[in-house]
């Protein structure tokens, strides 16, 4: 086992496979699709060996052409972040539609109601209280339909989410006396785990802790009385260690199509993995070993490193090993170079951002590149589906 | 002079004036046009009364109504943070543009000729460097056209900008050879006062400061021969201390039209100020004096306070006094009450943002009320124009 990374220095992203006059204007997110597809791929094939299904999380990517290339792969269905995700997804044709969040209030459960009654998708929920699903079980009885709910469990991440053990199967036992609705699994989202572990075995260790609560949780509220097919857990950072997991049905990583800084801090990825890039334009020389781009926090996001990270990045160069987005506005990213920079104003850089998800999410189109070059522009279909 | 308000805490924003029922569905910008205007007229009479003009930063509203609130209000014109956010504004009809960023690489050259030529309005840019206004120059010249250029000067911020004194003399000589570009002006952004003065007595000196720098420049920059008629500062955050500057011709605030909590911990403005809130619902309340709403980095965004900030905080939460949102994951805002709070799942709450120009550019749309009713939905026009 290796000691995760501390320093975005020594991750050393290479230079991206393409050459960054291939897009027409900057900023621009540019996907790299032969290292989409291998990571898809890679995903796919890990959770067939171990066994248990793969629902990948569109969130990182909003894109309807590469859930299809998951589902092509073997994904079992797909997670969607919230209600306006899953109206996208399902119309672009996705079957099996896990939303991860509670359906709260009375527009959104209208608004899910009508979704299943235009369309023949799957569409599961999460709940993780009394109070978030009678609404929707009154609402989807009234309605004459049954809504398969999954029963969110906290396994440390104290976000949303029931307590394992007890108050999971009381809740459980509560919602399935429910008409509308069908408790038909339990899931976490061990997010907790980038943080609070510090090594790699101390990650492994951190994530079969809560695949074995949810697993407990799981049997108990079973031996209770009602029956569960799904056991979930989730996240790109432990996706290698939660599927050795025994008794899960199912991994939902998101990330690994894309990457990230992040993900290579995590130890999930190297830097080969790194598939979406933002092609930036230098703006500013003010000092040989300081630039400025046209990409700041309206384009890479203001998110910060999940390490310890005692001088900010904002991202990564790629192909310039040690050099840094040290600063953000909104319009501009300060890069930081270890030794006098080559570069010019006019010249293009590629940014690997700290976390690509949010970025994706500010963009309203994606240039796709295959073979070295530019494929299509996709639309970020999903962008900006937070309600 | 008052020291600057430390924690959030302190500053107490009060409910909002409208129902949070008023909208449909969350999470939703929402802005209080009442306040609005009285925000955008209290600038405008500052302004005129000290003799400056005043030209609104638009890259927080990105609402051409707002804009024309603006021009009603007596803008001289607007300020734009990219070409893609001037080309929005000038086909809603908006006759005087400065793009304060240097327009690099011969697509945004190109985009500035086409809408040079295809708009009646007058469009100026920044410039800071010779490598940024040749080619600049060069195509101008060619299309047969005269681009106005302000050239930026770095006061303090150390981005963008030429350094004071001989620096921006010399280039300002060298820009003014040029064909296809005429200067019209030096412009400062003095960001660094937000993060580098500690008092009132101190952010008005950095001010001035800035503000005296900026003057001298211009003036040895007319000694050497080339007429300026734009002596610029501009930021919410100062523009009470820089329209008391001597020589200044312009000021450029943005926030000020909605406010936020950095403009709050600035001292600029006071709770009532506060136009612009985002409203979201508990999703979860697993503790007493902890809830989730549906509001993440997605809606809040993950920018920081500018102020010694020990407890994370992404926004204050209106009529909870002493209450924050303490943790954002993409769709999850945690809140943190200092007592138990009397929410429930399915309430609403009114969140005031850390930094509301980002925010506004996440969103689609944003709900307008006046006198407590909703009014409108106003289409962020120019949301996501970083190009």
């Amino acid at each position: 086992m290796t000691e995760i990374v501390e320093t975005s220095a020594a991750l050393l992203p290479g230079p991206p496979a393409f050459e960054l006059d291939i897009v027409d204007d900057t900023p621009e997110v540019v996907i790299d699709l032969q290292r989409v597809r291998r990571n898809i791929d890679r995903a796919a094939a890990t959770a067939a060996e171990h066994g248990v299904a793969l629902r990948p999380h569109v969130k990182t990517h909003k894109l309807p052409p590469v859930a299809a290339l998951q589902i092509e792969a073997g994904a079992a269905g797909i997670q969607v972040a919230k209600l306006g995700e899953a109206e996208v997804f399902a119309a672009a044709g996705f079957t099996d539609i896990f939303v991860g969040y509670p359906i709260v209030g009375s527009r959104k459960i209208g608004r899910l109601l009508e979704l299943l009654g235009t369309t023949s998708s799957r569409i599961s929920v999460a709940a993780d209280a009394v109070d978030v699903a009678v609404p929707l079980a009154e609402a989807a009885a009234r309605a004459g339909v049954i809504v398969p709910v999954v029963i969110e469990v906290d396994t440390g991440l104290h976000r949303l989410g029931a307590q394992p053990g007890r108050a999971t199967v009381e809740l459980a036992s509560r919602l399935s006396d429910l008409e509308g609705i069908e408790v038909t699994g339990v899931f976490t989202h061990e997010g907790h785990v980038y943080t609070q572990a510090h090594s790699m075995d101390e990650k492994r260790a951190m994530t079969h802790a809560a695949c074995a609560a949810l697993v407990e949780t799981a049997d108990l509220v079973r031996a209770s009385g009602v029956p569960l097919t799904t056991v979930s857990v989730g996240s790109s950072g432990t996706f290698r260690f939660a599927v050795e997991c025994a008794n899960i049905s199912e991994v939902r990583p998101g990330t690994y199509v894309f990457n990230d800084l992040s993900q290579l801090h995590q130890g999930a990825a190297t830097p080969d993995d790194l598939a979406a890039f933002v092609v930036a334009t230098v703006v500013g020389r003010p000092e040989a070993t300081r630039a400025v781009i046209d990409a700041g926090s309206k384009v890479l996001t203001s998110d910060r490193l999940l390490i310890a990270d005692p001088a900010p990045t904002y991202g990564a160069v790629a192909g310039f090993p040690g050099a840094r987005v040290s600063r953000l506005s909104e319009e501009h990213g300060v890069l930081e170079f270890p030794v006098a920079a080559d570069l010019r104003i006019g010249d293009r850089v590629a940014i690997v951002p700290n976390h690509i998800c949010p970025v994706v999410n500010l963009a309203d189109s994606v240039s796709v590149i295959a073979e070295g070059m530019l494929a299509e522009r996709w639309a970020v279909a999903a962008r900006g589906r937070v309600k």
